[in-house]
């Protein structure tokens, strides 16, 4: 069907073959494969290390998890660490840096090349969550006096090192961004045509401190294969690919999903349960305050429930469906938020929506609760203050499903992160507190 | 700083542009937005539709969300609407054929060109969510014995149409794919080399009927700009960008992140309450059969709450602690089998962490719960019976939440859909049960 090698066969060949026909073998290979089989076993990966050329272990490298990298580096020599350091590209070795120790950090730059040293150190000064510390520093440079014909010529000799040659970036002496190209349609034009009269002027650019989120929804919005960063005077710092946004899309999605589930975004699932009880167990215990709250809601109510002990049967179904209309309207709206969808203009349409929604989907359970209070109980008015307080707590709980992460957003908390605690609080306590309160209101009707 | 017009300084020139001038705006401009300008008012959106040439007005319904499109394309003529459709790529006007009534549809089909009408045809035989359902047919084919001098002259007549020009595909006479070349790798060459020595026999291609999440799954870890798809013959079918995969990441994860909130995923946030509550009423019912089962676990014990009123105070404590540890860890296992990071191998592993994390958060929530219960209640009996449920119920939860959703995954149920709804179902049962029936056990010390 295809050529590709599936990992056993690749191992196959990577351990047998040698001299050129080796060389042409790894020429081919994708090091996300090789990877693939250096994490197969102690065996091969020994062999392997000693093998394989530097910048084909800079490239694997490139493609391990932030975790692996240090104690696969550690495999080699000070001297063998830097000339593989020095065959990776600028963003990636930033990142490198920043996942290791300080003094190992220190040791890998010292390796560097002169030029690449600058580079990196300059990297490292962006916050790791902005475009700055997205982009690479490899991109192709071009004059805008150039004819096709030159720039191809220029493309032989110099477009190796690029993290993308998909665009050319036309720039002034001053290293400002005049123009861009793609690579498509350089090919397409005759040779003796000048780089300005096709080159296009309107340039979309990044700023170096843009939030890697709104970096995100700038690529969605335009499709484009690679993106230039620029600092505040216009000068074009590096690029960012298209690659590297669908990690920031994986990431940023990870974040919200994990953080609504009440998990620590760090942790993987087949790590130890060690870290997973570290991860969990602050969440846990931020909920129990919580539901110590909504216990003591109850506890005030003690009296009531003694003499009508059918309520302690309600209690969990009007908790628990304003629970769960709560979280429907914070999971939408702490998305609308991440996505950008949630603006200025719609937030008082989208609110008001969410609230009819609730009064609607409040009165259509609370019908259902209330029918099924009388039967249960025996007892119309029972039935009339179960139903009103599953209407009033899904009504609000709707409402507190929209508030509580618009108001967190405002004050600078990531709305994943602790707006399903808050909104339970809400829907448990006032849940109990409406309907146990309705109920100590009409105690005498109920008994 | 840089170049980009702001929407309104766009929507002022267009508005008042003509002639050449005119051409050489929408030239440089992304049809994204232009699709801006047309959004915010009717006004410029009647004089645009007028003026703009049907190739842009293809590149602007592209960028549409799909409830947009044909509302849009009704406003111009029958002849009109073939003469823009016949602009667009065969997986843009495939997609949109699937989004219009049938009737709608066979209409746009029939104004097609007769090579795009049969490639469109084929198209929609794929289902939407498969690899064969996201490429386009456009790409650039070439033989292996070329030079690259022949083929960049060839490019320059033949590019302009494909829907990337990134990869140049090496097909033999039987449409087969033998080889792959960058246009990056093409360009660094020099003009008299032999496409056959320069270009990779092992290709990674896709199969056209796979999955498109298992497709996202390859281009993460390739991190190519396209990917070619073949059908079971291995002759080339047509490509899949990575644009496109940012949007199956984005749409995969939202509709996980949907479905655990209990949404429906076609819910947009900007919707009318009507819609909303067509999402949301019927998950909410589901929801309340499992409290009417939490609640009539409660029933069986009135006789126990009775005697004992505080019971009901801790009732919501240990129930709802059960459920945020059960959300924990079916919110890890739901986005490990979305990725693929949890596999046969590592199941069992990952089962007994997930098993110990319970016991471990389950003892700490347990004894901090228990002793609680002593000062609340001045019973050390009550402490026992009411940190013993805990413990069972946390370490329940987390087991359940590993279950549930390998188990649903198994029998073909997508886990992120149904898995929230049996957890908190198991933790509010099990946990009524356990804190009610020990009380049960022990009442004659409780009261």
């Amino acid at each position: 069907m295809n050529k590709s090698l599936n990992t056993n066969e690749l191992k196959e060949r990577l351990m047998n073959l040698a001299g050129n026909e080796f060389l042409e073998l790894i020429e081919d290979i994708h090091p996300a494969d090789i990877l693939d089989v250096i994490r197969e076993s102690e065996e091969e990966k020994a062999y392997l290390i000693k093998k394989l050329p530097h910048w084909l272990l800079a490239d694997v490298i490139e493609e391990m998890e932030e975790e692996e990298k240090e104690e696969f580096l550690n495999l080699f020599t000070d001297i063998e660490q830097g000339n593989i350091v020095n065959e990776m590209s600028s963003d990636e070795i930033a990142d490198l840096l920043l996942s290791v120790e300080p003094d190992k950090a220190n040791k890998l730059l010292e390796a560097l090349d002169k030029e690449d040293q600058e580079e990196v150190k300059e990297l490292l000064t962006y916050n790791e969550d902005t475009a700055g510390g997205l982009m690479a520093t490899e991109f192709i440079a071009i004059k805008e006096n150039m004819t096709v014909a030159e720039t191809l010529t220029y493309l032989q000799t110099a477009g190796i090192d690029a993290e993308t040659v998909y665009y050319l970036y036309v720039l002034d002496e001053k290293e400002s961004l005049r123009g861009i190209l793609s690579l498509r349609e350089l090919v397409v034009s005759s040779f003796d045509i000048i780089i300005r009269d096709i080159m296009h002027e309107n340039v979309k650019s990044i700023p170096a401190f843009m939030d890697q989120e709104d970096v995100a929804v700038i690529f969605e919005k335009y499709g484009f294969q690679a993106m230039p960063v620029v600092g505040d005077e216009g000068d074009m710092l590096g690029v960012i690919t298209l690659d590297d946004i669908i990690e920031v899309v994986r990431d940023e999605d990870n974040e919200d999903i994990y953080r609504l589930g009440g998990l620590n975004e760090g942790e993987v699932i087949d790590g130890r349960a060690r870290e997973s009880v570290k991860s969990r167990l602050p969440w846990l215990f931020v909920n129990l305050i919580t539901a110590i709250l909504a216990g003591a809601t109850v506890n005030i109510f003690n009296g009531t429930i003694d003499r009508v002990v059918i309520l302690a049967s309600f209690m969990p179904i009007v908790a628990g469906m304003g629970g769960n209309a709560g979280t429907q309207s914070l999971t939408l709206i702490v998305r609308g938020i991440a996505l950008g969808e949630l603006t200025g203009e719609n937030a008082r349409r989208v609110f008001l929506k969410e609230a009819l929604t609730g009064v609607i989907n409040g009165a259509a359970i609370g019908v259902a609760v209330s029918m099924l209070g009388i039967l249960w109980s025996g007892n119309p008015i029972f039935g009339l203050v179960v139903g009103t307080a599953m209407i009033l707590n899904m009504a609000l709980a709707t409402i507190v499903g929209y508030a509580v992460p618009v108001v967190l957003k405002k004050v600078g908390v990531d709305p994943a992160l602790a707006s399903a605690v808050f909104v339970t609080t809400f829907t448990d306590v006032c849940g109990f507190f409406f309907f146990l309160g309705l109920a100590t209101l009409f105690i005498s009707k109920l008994t």
